[in-house]
């Protein structure tokens, strides 16, 4: 295969930041600059759906997952917010009747929101404040919000539940966090999706990369939403890297988080056959998103059903474990990607 | 004397408060109201002259030492801020290089910061936001902003320091507490001042009280910038009430903090008679502000000059050293007012 270059990944939250963390960690073994790092330029194109603005400061949960897991600063239980944290901050918020029950944010992660905040409200784009956090944490690729326009993941209930009346739309945090997923959902909304448009970069990242990779995100409120900001499906149909997926569903539930509850509401069997079947073969009339797929051994029988649809598929351990495991499945990704 | 019913005091921060919490202590025990607290009601004029924002936040200094010392939370050490506090928010502030090194603001302290800020934008105005942050500490006195514009208290430099040019305006917190009041000053600006009204209530608390007290806070940037507002200082010369007012400086240097350096800008002699004779005697032709003034027993010598000028003066422990002692100054406070 000709020199790799340039990689573009389409992350969420956790499952998109391990991930990336496994391919930077491959990249600078098998490619490296001589300094520690890699000569391939990754950019992370981050889902900004579940964005929101609590106690007045704008939180990005992927972008800040994404930031402090290639920075150093996660907390490896959780997955997501900062190692080491404490909620003096919000025990304050909830004694003046202010806070969510079902959010907290941690004191360490309040001091990004609050910089964030003041950078947006003194006229920073989201990519302009992103590009200043990240000067602090130094990830070893580019963080791109997928929009600098606010787009608002709802989720429109299926029954009543507390204040919200059956049919209500709520943010898809309060969804996710509060309810866990467990309430009946019938469709999810994103709001302000028509007004936005790809972040200064997105669209240049999928056409110029060699390898496009959808990671083992939520295929419907986080990749599926940066594909829906307009421009982004289309640029990754059109691109001419090789596009490959790596499957979120291992043995038929979702390897971490409720995807399964978000592919129910648009239809989409919980199986790693389903959700590649769901993103589709580019070059074919059903004019999909992916040349490969990459699917856990557990479900190696999905290989030839994928394959008949145009799908170039694998079967590969995909438990993200630790960094060595998860470099070795984006290892596989990328030798997909070129079979 | 008549019964007491409405006391109003004008406040600035940590002296103006630990003034305020012995005159309730007093009140409670000279005038019961049989439930704990007492029938006297008395209501604070918070000097918002040296509010800030800072990192998006709304800071509040002298409303937040004043509520946080009646409701109980007060660092009694420091005399502002937060018991128990720490700075992890500060930390990671700084990290992504946004702080002052000079001013950090303590994580419980944010959480009043966060929840003021939230509520202004929601478009409640400040003496909104001080009643709803009232609502948990429960001062036993009505706290009221002096204005609900922004009103800055800004100095003159005298001489070139850091970044700041000879002669340039800056933040008077900035002068105060990243320079403790060591660089030279020429003038206080108070920027806004002009546009400024006095915050619903204040004007009528003045007009309607039977007792106006100025306590022991600073008499050029706390009580003097509150009677800059446009109408305070006519109130306070046409109330009915009986003005007395305490001496901040004691053997020639402030109690507490550095008003001399204060007093020095605006050429007044740091002493419990230059300050008694700044503020100057109630109808008489100078038209001046009070009829009473406390000095610090050692400063007994001031009596019969303050005399001569019209002011009923008398010499009394001024050392608000706890609660007890200070309930003991307000009282003779009181008395000195109906003498």
């Amino acid at each position: 295969m000709s020199e790799l270059q340039r990689v573009t990944v389409l992350a969420g939250g956790v499952g998109g930041a391990r991930f990336t963390r496994g391919l930077l960690a491959h990249l600078e073994d098998a490619y490296p600059d001589g300094t520690g790092g890699s000569r391939v330029a990754v950019t992370v194109v981050v889902n900004t759906g579940d964005d929101m603005t609590l106690n007045g400061l704008r939180v990005c949960p992927d972008l800040d997952t994404v930031m402090y897991t290639l920075g150093g600063g996660i907390s490896e239980e959780q997955g997501w917010g900062r190692d080491d944290e404490s909620r003096r901050v919000s025990g304050e918020i909830a004694a003046y009747g202010r806070g969510w029950d079902w959010f907290t944010l941690g004191d360490l992660d309040l001091g990004t929101h609050i910089v964030r905040t003041e950078l947006l409200r003194d006229g920073a784009t989201l990519s302009e404040a992103t590009e200043y956090l990240c000067r602090r944490w130094k990830p070893a690729a580019r963080l791109l919000p997928m929009s600098d326009q606010p787009v608002e993941t709802q989720v429109r209930v299926g029954e009543a539940v507390d204040e919200h009346p059956a049919g209500a739309l709520i943010h898809f945090e309060e969804w996710w966090v509060r309810y866990r997923a467990h309430v009946p959902a019938t469709e999810f909304v994103q709001r302000g999706l028509e007004q936005a448009t790809a972040a200064p970069g997105v669209i240049e990242a999928i056409l110029d990369a060699d390898v496009v990779i959808l990671p083992p995100s939520n295929p419907v409120v986080s990749v599926g939403t940066i594909l829906n900001v307009p421009g982004i499906r289309d640029a990754v149909r059109q691109t001419a890297a090789h596009v490959v997926g790596v499957s979120p569903i291992i043995g038929g539930a979702a390897v971490r988080g409720m995807a399964d509850a978000c592919l129910t509401v648009i239809g989409v069997e919980t199986s790693a056959q389903g959700v590649g079947l769901h993103y589709g073969a580019r070059r074919t009339k059903s004019a999909g998103l992916i040349d490969g797929w990459l699917v856990d051994e557990t479900d190696a029988d999905a290989v030839p059903h994928l394959a008949e649809a145009g799908i170039r598929a694998r079967a590969v351990p995909l438990w993200m474990r630790d960094v060595p495991a998860t470099a070795r499945m984006a290892a596989d990704a990328l030798e997909l990607a070129f079979e």
